[in-house]
């Protein structure tokens, strides 16, 4: 009954070159990356869907180059003859710099073409506005869709491919910032080009990577914005892995979401501390079906969040020696055999766990220095010394105190990166304060000064604000 | 009797992507290389030999690598059998990336191989220590050779090439601080491995990057230090094209050179306003022949230097307005003409033509602001308009003047393209005055201290300095 293969990784985030220059870390995007090409390899697919974010910075270096053309070239090449036709107008890759798919390339053999959208991480940036993936393109490596040039009003061009009776139109829409998606989306400036001859006998993917969840500050895509035809979102950018198909839940709609999550956990917070999957997806004409594949090479990962309340303990205040050794003990003996458990017996499986234990402190005074504590215990037993510790504020009056010590770095990474805390949030207490009428912005208004801004330091794009005065 | 035919390209430099920001100048180095690899495949050379400097930046812009690797995979690829056989030792290259060269990939369909070196613009460097070639290496575009990695002692390898009754041993030095080079040279430190099996009867090439004038500052590689053995050397990094062979001037040696130069002006100097070439070599047993062909897309450059004197006028002091006139005409009537006749009518040759007039002064008051000189009288008209014409001194009392005044920002940028103005030429100025216990080096030497900073400079390599204290 099932019959096309597609190996999904839609997959918000390869991530390649993340933390490449941990000493502990470096390999772990790359291990996982390899890890998922095999399996695409083994479950033999028809091609390889990815989601965004294949590399974790808008300029890869050199050598995260290197390290994942050799991956891509040792894998995805061969005479394996490809089964599915490639049956869209070629225009599908008007905005991309190569105008047809890999694999029709008289002058390399791909076995197992990948198709991608780029992610926020791997947006056109710098100077020429090209994406690493463009690189990745010109070079045969992927196909690179769904890029909007026209941000006033977005034409979607599915990519159409046929193997037997199945007949598939994915749609995809790389990375656009979701204040600007979320605006066009409510206003009906997105719109989707049908396939042609009996558009309803297509089964309709469309692949996005954008904010799902809600977060204050930022805007997030709606599902009653999907339009009715759609029979499956593969939903990038999310972290946490729900690679299961679910129903959408605004009852007007039919479509289920799958959102393959992040393979490696690039912030140590809760959604990522979950099972990392990839899902091998079967379309027989409109019915579909997801076998869902455990990745074994994932560093093990335990979050803990705990309230000392529970520790039962009655220190004095100013006795942060004690209860350090309280957290070192718990950390050895509640969180170490839960990253045990772990394991998976992969050859290339990364044996330090990552450690996240977040107290919530009762007493403040309880705090200790988490960067000596990890050097101290757990040199060379996890993989994330720095930070294994965070601190959040479960004491009295908490709302009535003014200091923020207690958000560390770590913390404050975290935010930054789930988009908790982003200069569009900031921006305003600085620009907008009624007594500072000399900073008032006059060139640019807020939500551009704050893309450029963002654009400066997630991309180290020294060309942002310049390109978004033009 | 000639029968290999061999497409040198050991041209310095192609320089993809220099002067990448320049609305005039962005497209140069692109055509031109484009027309290195158009004439290669008209030419149907068995291979193409680079001597370095591919990229003008170590770390190129995506846009960049897109143009470069879109232009290679347009014209090296294709059906056409490659006849020529290689025969060494897949260790030659141990030293980089990919272990074999492209066109025995048996998933890509290479017709046109390219071999190159690296040269100091696109050397290993940033996190990771890769160079740009590698990455055009691993996704299969170049093989990259001549990589030293133990700068104590270089050991050479040659790549061995055999087609008919011809025998190639190729050896490639890819650049080293010249300084080191010298020393090792000197030293004898540099071994050479013979090809096997009657060495005698192999043609041998050796391609390099290094300075070969001799420059303040800085060493050269001199001719006695190259063996006997060698029957031609392939000189890269000097800019000036002398593309006809030259017997060495060393009344010891036989070996001949071949300077091809940069195919692209990168420095308005008097050496880069010759005609640039590039050569076909053909080789025979021992005997070779080279065909020189000249470039048709370069832009016209004409560089002229003109003392005062000639203009026989009686200018009073402080009259830069009718200065200026002059020499506003002199462009006009002598240089505009001499641009002209460098036309060739290639559809892809830019037209605007570049102008360096380099006026030695009589008397310093005649001095104009050159910037706006050639915003009034040259815009639109040449493709350097800001930096048409640079003073030299000539008056009276030069050597005891201490204002350097006349030396404008373009000139300065030469020195330093060429080397006359290097890190090594002002940090003893620096850090050895005797007044400045303060700052004395400690941590690195002087040498090391210029090689990091040098690195960073032209590089961006913000990673320069910690790598060298390791």
């Amino acid at each position: 009954m099932l019959e096309n293969v597609l190996f999904l990784r839609g997959l918000e985030t390869c991530r390649n070159g993340f933390h490449e220059k941990d000493p502990i870390r470096a390999d772990d995007s790359f291990n996982t990356f390899e890890e998922i090409l095999q399996t695409a390899k083994r479950q033999d697919v028809d091609f390889i869907l990815l989601g965004g974010d294949l590399f974790h910075d808008a300029k890869p270096s050199q050598s995260c180059y290197v390290r994942a053309i050799t991956l891509m070239r040792e894998n995805i090449m061969g005479d394996k003859p490809i089964d599915v036709a490639f049956v869209s107008d070629k225009d599908v890759f008007q905005n991309s710099v190569i105008g047809d798919v890999n694999y029709q390339d008289p002058n390399q053999n791909v076995s197992y073409p990948i198709f991608s959208i780029h992610g926020n991480h791997d947006d056109p940036s710098g100077f020429g506005r090209t994406s690493a993936l463009d690189v990745l393109s010109a070079s045969g490596q992927i196909n690179y869709f769904g890029v909007c040039k026209d941000l006033m009003n977005i034409r979607l061009k599915p990519i159409l491919l046929r193997k037997g009776k199945s007949k598939l139109a994915i749609y995809g829409i790389s990375h656009v910032r979701d204040e600007r998606l979320a605006r066009l989306m409510a206003a009906g400036s997105v719109n989707y080009e049908l396939p042609p001859s009996n558009p309803d006998s297509w089964f309709k993917i469309l692949v996005l990577h954008q904010n799902r969840a809600v977060r204050t500050g930022t805007k997030h895509i709606e599902d009653k914005w999907i339009p009715d035809f759609i029979d499956l979102v593969i939903w990038g950018h999310e972290h946490e892995c729900l690679i299961t198909p679910q129903k959408s839940l605004d009852p007007q709609k039919d479509f289920y979401i799958i959102q393959p999550g992040s393979p490696v956990a690039t912030s140590l917070c809760e959604a990522e501390a979950v099972e990392k999957k990839i899902g091998v997806l079967k379309v027989f004409s409109k019915q579909f079906h997801l076998d869902e594949i455990k990745l074994e090479t994932v560093r093990p990962f335990v979050f803990h969040t705990e309230s000392t309340k529970n520790w039962n303990f009655a220190l004095k205040r100013n006795q942060p020696k004690e209860f350090e050794d309280l957290a070192r003990k718990f950390i050895k003996t509640r969180l170490f055999p839960l990253a045990q458990k772990m394991l998976t017996g992969h050859p290339k499986q990364p044996k330090l766990p990552l450690i996240r234990l977040r107290l919530e402190l009762e007493e403040k005074s309880h705090q200790f220095n988490t960067i000596r504590f990890g050097q101290q215990h757990f040199n060379d037993t996890v993989g994330n010394m720095s930070d294994i510790i965070t601190f959040k504020q479960a004491f009295a009056n908490r709302a009535t105190r003014k200091d923020n010590v207690l958000i560390d770095a770590a913390d404050l990474e975290d935010l930054l990166d789930t988009s908790e805390m982003k200069a569009e949030a900031l921006a305003p207490k600085f620009f907008e304060h009624e007594d500072n009428e000399k900073k008032k912005l006059k060139v640019l208004g807020m939500a551009g000064m704050c893309e450029a801004v963002t654009c400066f330091i997630e991309k180290d794009d020294k060309g942002a604000l310049n390109a978004m005065i033009k």
